[in-house]
């Protein structure tokens, strides 16, 4: 039998557990040019959220009783795609289940170790971090980088880049643990936590020069406190905006608007990942270099057990993990 | 006697008629390398509200008790500055006063007709319209380009050139006159009165093809809607917040923030006409060539009397003026 988790209901704020089934199925039959996965991993990140609700915002959102979506790494069990044979180890968009039937065209093999890193420094929250950071926010070296969820599956790499880019590296994260962890564990510069009185004060001494780029993560109130360090000519590269996500006016106004980025002539752009996919070898291989040659680390915060992926979800809101969330099936 | 009018206190807000007040003094003899100018028509414009407030933004604030900045236009009385000759026509930051001393080197003499058109379509607002339309919102033929506050100094210019473009142009503006105007006298395919009920409806349908470029004076809820409707790849050339400057924190948030930005990845940029001062010839000449071909007009709201300067530039608050608003001294 196939286990899988499915959406309940559509959550009003932030999700619940009761927002999601656990169902069992047949495990399915792949079909001509499809494959069929074993997951070994399923990734839990914050993007899930916007499937949740039922306005599209890029992309359609999950129908109540459908498979959760989202990226996990597993093995091929059983191939009608003459490109992979059982025991290669592939990720793609397989959803929170055991097993998944999937066209080989949307699979990557992936043959590098450990395969978890398939879901986060190797897999698209690594690309996210590259293109975000280097096309978007376009640093240069000696410019002030901060970037905020900091000690997320992002934010750890984005701040390391930023250093391999030499760059200052600021990051923004929630309680002094995680602060002292991205200096000590992964190079940053400075770490700022915002959950601590005087946030704005250790901001501003945390960023001597200004701010040149910001990763934001998060949105509301930390951004607008970011966005008034701004140098002239500074970037936004807006990846995520967690912090609105399950209340999107409970933030409250920027003051004046984007009358900032008059002030400091400056620019926010959004992406998305998914937009790079032709890039995507370039970013693997560049990350995969500085990987081996320990310019780079990554953290991973694992939950055993497929029938907890909608508790590793839902503590993404709560700053409950450190680097990338996955849930080991 | 030389009549100015000087900053007398901080607004709170509005501006009221009360902030300002009519000082007279001996009219200035000229240094050496000075010019000594004769104001015919002073310039009043949105961003001297910020230079009223005691925060420095991207430029430092008028003191109490200081002449009002402004731009004026006029003619050279005396000179100590061998380029200029009494009887030049010279435009520059003169302030509110009908006598003026400046250094030779910040004027910029003036030979075209009306002298007005110094002070909008060949002057600050016309650049203003070409640089950040061209160079921040780049609008490709077919595109469709949205600008609020449309029948603005700068609105109506942007809406103008779109159509040289070869975009669709359409006009955000106050007021059923107003929108007649754009699109009879301004050649707007389109113009929605944001005052109207049905606001966000009417321009869903001016906008049948998504919004590419959006040209944005105001801010606020206006802004708000307008984002809303963007297309993917979509630009925002941020020109000014008017809806914002006498109340910064009164507009509700945008809502899920930045979030816009990434489900359209879309670009938001600020910039200001100063920055690109040594391009101003290259726009000087094109906008001269549209306006003798009859591509372009522009429309002046002229005040009688140095001593109305006030109300004039109040007036920018409440919709008061069409095209340019001017102070004839």
């Amino acid at each position: 039998m196939n286990r899988q988790v499915t959406l309940a209901a559509r959550p009003e704020g932030e999700p619940a557990e009761s927002d999601f089934a656990l169902v069992e199925s047949e495990v399915p039959e792949p079909g001509a040019g499809e494959v069929l996965v074993r997951a070994h991993y399923l990734s839990v990140d914050p993007y899930q959220r916007g499937r949740m609700s039922e306005a599209r915002s890029y992309a359609a959102p999950v129908q109540l009783g459908e498979v959760m979506t989202a990226q996990a790494v597993g093995e091929v069990v059983q191939s009608a795609d003459p490109r992979f044979s059982p025991g290669d180890t592939v990720v793609g968009q397989l959803g929170w289940q055991e097993y998944a039937v999937a066209r080989g065209s949307t699979l990557r093999k992936f043959d590098s170790q450990p395969e978890t890193a398939a879901l986060h420094v190797l897999g698209t929250t690594g690309f996210t971090a590259y293109f975000g950071l280097f096309d978007v926010g376009k640093p240069l070296p000696g410019e002030t980088v901060v970037v905020s969820a900091a000690a997320g599956a992002v934010g750890q790499i984005v701040g390391q880049l930023a250093k391999i880019a030499g760059c200052r590296a600021v990051g923004i994260a929630g309680g002094p643990e995680k602060c002292a962890e991205l200096k000590e564990r992964f190079g940053f510069d400075a770490a700022v936590d915002y959950k601590a009185d005087g946030f704005s004060a250790a901001l501003k001494e945390a960023c001597p020069d200004g701010v040149d780029v910001y990763f934001d993560n998060v949105g509301g109130g930390v951004s607008a406190a970011v966005v008034g360090r701004l140098n002239v000519g500074g970037r936004i590269a807006v990846c995520g905006q967690i912090s609105m996500y399950n209340d999107p006016t409970g933030a409250p106004p920027m003051p004046g608007g984007f009358g900032f980025l008059i002030v400091f002539r400056a620019r926010a752009e959004g992406f998305l990942v998914t937009d790079y996919l032709p890039r995507f070898p370039e970013a693997e291989r560049r990350l995969s270099r500085w990987l081996a040659d320990g310019a780079l680390r990554y953290e991973e915060t694992i939950t055993e057990g497929i029938e907890n992926a909608p508790k590793a979800f839902i503590g993404l809101f709560r700053g409950a993990n450190r680097g990338k969330a996955l849930v080991r099936v």
